[in-house]
């Protein structure tokens, strides 16, 4: 009986705090993050010298997963229709930014924050217009339109204000324009301005922007693992300073996709780490400030990833962690250098078979793009990594949340009720 | 402050059903059926004259992933050590049936069950003495000892008792031989035996087996679409009326995979419609009877199925639906006609192009497999399906649940999780 009492006890302050409305909200999206990416991840970082396998950051915090398919019977979704869905509450059509399918603007649950006094930021490790910041601050039809889509982070007044107070990823080459010098229509608006990353520590204001690539910022493999999880880490403190009113902040794993679409295994899982290592930093913060939501998804997987490949029974997680750059640096340097095995020892543990030289040497003679699909070849065929598409698939993608409401995102859900459920707790407010 | 309490009171009345131990338990297994499969599935059975996307029985009681990894670092298993974990709680070697890595028997929830005095039973559309149902009711160093698991149905006594109560599936072949006849020792021990399928019917009484096949039953898609749903309706009520101190029951939907083998996407979207038309039945029996948990997962996923593939962002549920027959079934009726056409129009509807028609024809000549192959890439290009292997991948697996104590299957866990809770539920009775 007395248990009986003690567990409703636990039932109703669990349920309490399960129904609290969370005042500040970080929102992480890893693009083309599938559940292949994370099991994935969760066997790259195995320790082979433990008999267990250790778990990730992912597995402590799984609630649910996401239909993802766009506002059509194509279901297979890309990346502006999958965020304006998980912006807005609103399927829409691929390529829409922030639009429905008559191609006219949907609130934004950014929007929604700024208006109810939040404070609003978004970090990706792309250009801060591509398409999924995009669909959080900015509205049009199609996410080629960059230059558009820049100015509209600045045009796009809510409330009176500029949408977003604190932009962090790359973009330079979209903002600094010779028709239309955004960066200096920020700073006339107060925003503090860095272009250089290793003066990330300096940004000490909000509002601010930082531009650390023309476009999409340098690969965590190839230059910087943890630029992600760094610019988190600043956003937070930054955020924290300035929450009075809560805040809202949508962080981007971007470039998980842009590995998948170039089916380079090694490459995706340095992007996956620096996600994880971002995620830590924000699951630290609701640790200390219970009155934050974390929820995290993907917008769709990406190249068809399986663990397994060739009727193999294995995946050689000890072989993606042996390769040391992107197939894009290892094709520059092979095209560069005489003695490809000088580079291939040098950034891989697969041995430099007779075949493998043939193979590498025969295709630098075709050319970039020939020699690029080797060396991805050899890693994928090596590690038992198997790729269906330079595209997107349809398969369902994971739901993670952490905090206040958290059980809210538990189950099968369509990825708008992800967005209806934020906007609901903005607007509760 | 009213609704606080109500809202207190439904937060302790659903924690109090959430913490209710069951007393009858239904565990279903979908051999092969990773996310890429039920994702597919919802497309397959979306009706494209709705706007909306319908949802599935799997979209309605998903709680959370499992991890299947066997007891090495490759990572990949195989269904005898997954089904070992399910069974047992323990992880094992690929092609463990019920033995941990010293070969040594574990015991299965099934047998614990049975010294307990829950009635039990194995449904399966393969042979009832294949890798899944075995690791519940055996033990052997490996799955390919058919005859040697087929006898240990008998031979391995439980409390002086035989282990499972009702079988239905498939093996003729292994249950009638020259050296033993196990059907004449189990109508010897009282069971009821039928080996038509027709007179499913007539199974009337607890104990009972039925063996509706030599090896595997035949395909859903080819001749019986509702086979395992008519033995899981068939075994709900037999053990129903039976049921004095609880069941178990083990149901697997044993060709998901097989159809996942052979990259055979019809075959499998079929598969999945019987095993999903089980799960409806099961989650009914549920509704019915509060006291009965039902809890399904699958044991790894099969081929690298992949809904888009070469770039294109869309997958053609249509085109699926269209087939009306396995390949292997098109094969054997290609042999034997002249007029390929003809079985290619009333089987699919997809044109027979004249590159389709030569493919075929030239595939004929090379013989039985590489005619079956071609049909395959024909059918799996039109649709956008993907593969990457004939056998098994890693990615984590789905977690289904329903009914008291359901929510102790929230989140991400281990398929060993997945058994210690039920053996716990059982053992708690």
């Amino acid at each position: 009986m007395i248990k009986q009492i003690s567990l409703l006890a636990l039932a109703c302050s669990s349920y309490a705090y399960a129904e609290q409305t969370p005042k500040n909200i970080i929102y992480m999206i890893g693009d083309g993050m599938g559940p292949a990416y994370t099991t994935a991840y969760r066997y790259f970082k195995d320790d082979p010298a433990t008999k267990e396998i250790e778990s990730t950051v992912f597995d402590t915090i799984l609630t649910g997963m996401a239909h993802t398919y766009p506002d059509d019977h194509t279901y297979v979704t890309d990346s502006a229709a999958s965020a304006t869905a998980l912006s807005s509450g609103h399927k829409s059509y691929n390529g829409a930014i922030a639009v429905d399918t008559d191609k006219k603007p949907v609130k934004t649950m950014l929007e929604i924050a700024k208006e109810r006094g939040m404070i609003t930021a978004l970090v990706a490790t792309s250009q801060i217009n591509h398409a999924t910041p995009a669909s959080f601050a900015s509205h049009n039809e199609s996410r080629r339109n960059y230059n558009e889509i820049a100015n509209d982070y600045i045009d796009n007044k809510i409330a009176g204000k500029l949408p977003v107070d604190l932009m962090l990823g790359g973009g330079t080459a979209y903002y600094i324009r010779d028709d239309r010098n955004l960066v200096a229509e920020f700073k006339a608006a107060g925003y503090q301005y860095s272009d250089d990353f290793n003066s990330l520590k300096q940004i000490n204001q909000i509002p601010a922007i930082g531009l650390f690539a023309p476009k999409g910022m340098p690969s965590a493999l190839d230059e910087n693992p943890t630029r992600l999880a760094k610019m988190t880490d600043k956003a937070l403190k930054l955020l924290d300073k300035n929450k009075k009113d809560g805040f809202f902040v949508m962080i981007e794993g971007s470039q998980i996709d842009w590995c998948g679409h170039a089916n380079d295994i090694a490459c995706a899982m340095a992007e996956m780490d620096d996600f994880a290592k971002s995620i830590e930093h924000a699951k630290a913060y609701v640790d200390k400030n219970p009155d934050t939501l974390l929820v995290i998804t993907a917008d769709h997987s990406t190249g068809g990833l399986t663990l397994g490949a060739h009727g193999q029974y294995k995946w050689e997680a000890e072989v993606v962690k042996g390769v040391k750059a992107t197939a894009t640096k290892l094709t520059k340097l092979m095209l560069e250098a005489d003695d490809l095995k000088a580079i291939w020892t040098a950034n891989t543990t697969i041995e430099y078979t007779s075949e493998n030289q043939v193979k590498l040497e025969q295709a630098k003679k075709m050319g970039s793009k020939t020699l690029n699909l080797a060396i991805k070849d050899i890693i994928s065929k090596a590690s038992f990594t198997g790729w269906t598409t330079g595209g997107h698939t349809a398969i369902d993608v994971q739901v993670f949340a952490y905090g206040p409401s958290s059980t809210q995102f538990v189950g099968s859900q369509n990825n708008t009720d992800i967005a209806n459920k934020l906007i609901n707790f903005i607007q509760k407010k």
